[in-house]
């Protein structure tokens, strides 16, 4: 492993970012609010997933371009780092942070909201297995 | 108030409504995955904001094209519902159906993360207080 290519584990946040405003959420989904970063989340705690391919295999083929933005943001933000496993050509393993993994409980109560109303999935980080969709009443 | 500008309450989420993928949190991002979605839902749930002024009026300064069309996006996926209070012009109250409100988990997890990892400020629903942005370390 190429210890240079790891980002600093644990890192706070990044200071001097010039949030919307001092609320929480507001400034959680500064940093989470859109359709792909909380998936990359999902991807790297739960299922194993830590190469740039792996990621780009899930169900919903996130574009290149997105993947390699989010990425990049979730590593200056701290919460995910990499390390190069191969050189020439180079390829790195990401993983979550300890601060990126503190993102668990908000990914198990989306889940469960998406479950509920949206008749979506359910994994359990426990056991590993996941449900399919809820039935239709 | 009129009865016929009223959305249906507790109408189930849109049946039909094409999906990434059968996961719950990717469902869930596919309605809420963007920066002001949970904030007009904080501001309906917690801060008393009926009118589309006074959502406006949020320190976050949501810009009139993207409420609009948020505010449609939660009508049409029974989260929201508005009735006319006004006539000549109309004007409208929004509030969150019962379907909205099953989002309070969410928003208090999302916050505490907010609290936690990025030093936002805290809303205690059951008493309407709020504590100012983290101190730093």
């Amino acid at each position: 492993m190429k210890s240079g290519a790891a980002a600093k584990d644990n890192s706070p946040p990044r200071e001097g970012h010039d949030f919307r405003s001092s609320c929480s959420i507001a400034r959680a989904l500064d940093l989470l609010g859109d359709k792909w970063t909380l998936l990359i989340v999902r991807d790297l705690l739960w299922h194993g997933k830590h190469s740039f391919t792996a990621l780009q295999g899930s169900a919903e083929r996130m574009p290149t371009n997105i993947l390699a933005q989010r990425l990049k943001k979730l590593m200056a933000w701290g919460l995910v780092r990499r390390e190069a496993y191969q050189d020439k050509p180079v390829r790195y393993a990401y993983e979550l942070t300890e601060a990126g993994k503190t993102l668990e409980p908000l990914l198990l109560q989306v889940m469960q909201w998406g479950h509920e109303q949206l008749r979506g999935g359910l994994y359990d980080p426990k056991t590993g297995k996941s449900r399919g969709p809820r039935a239709q009443n």
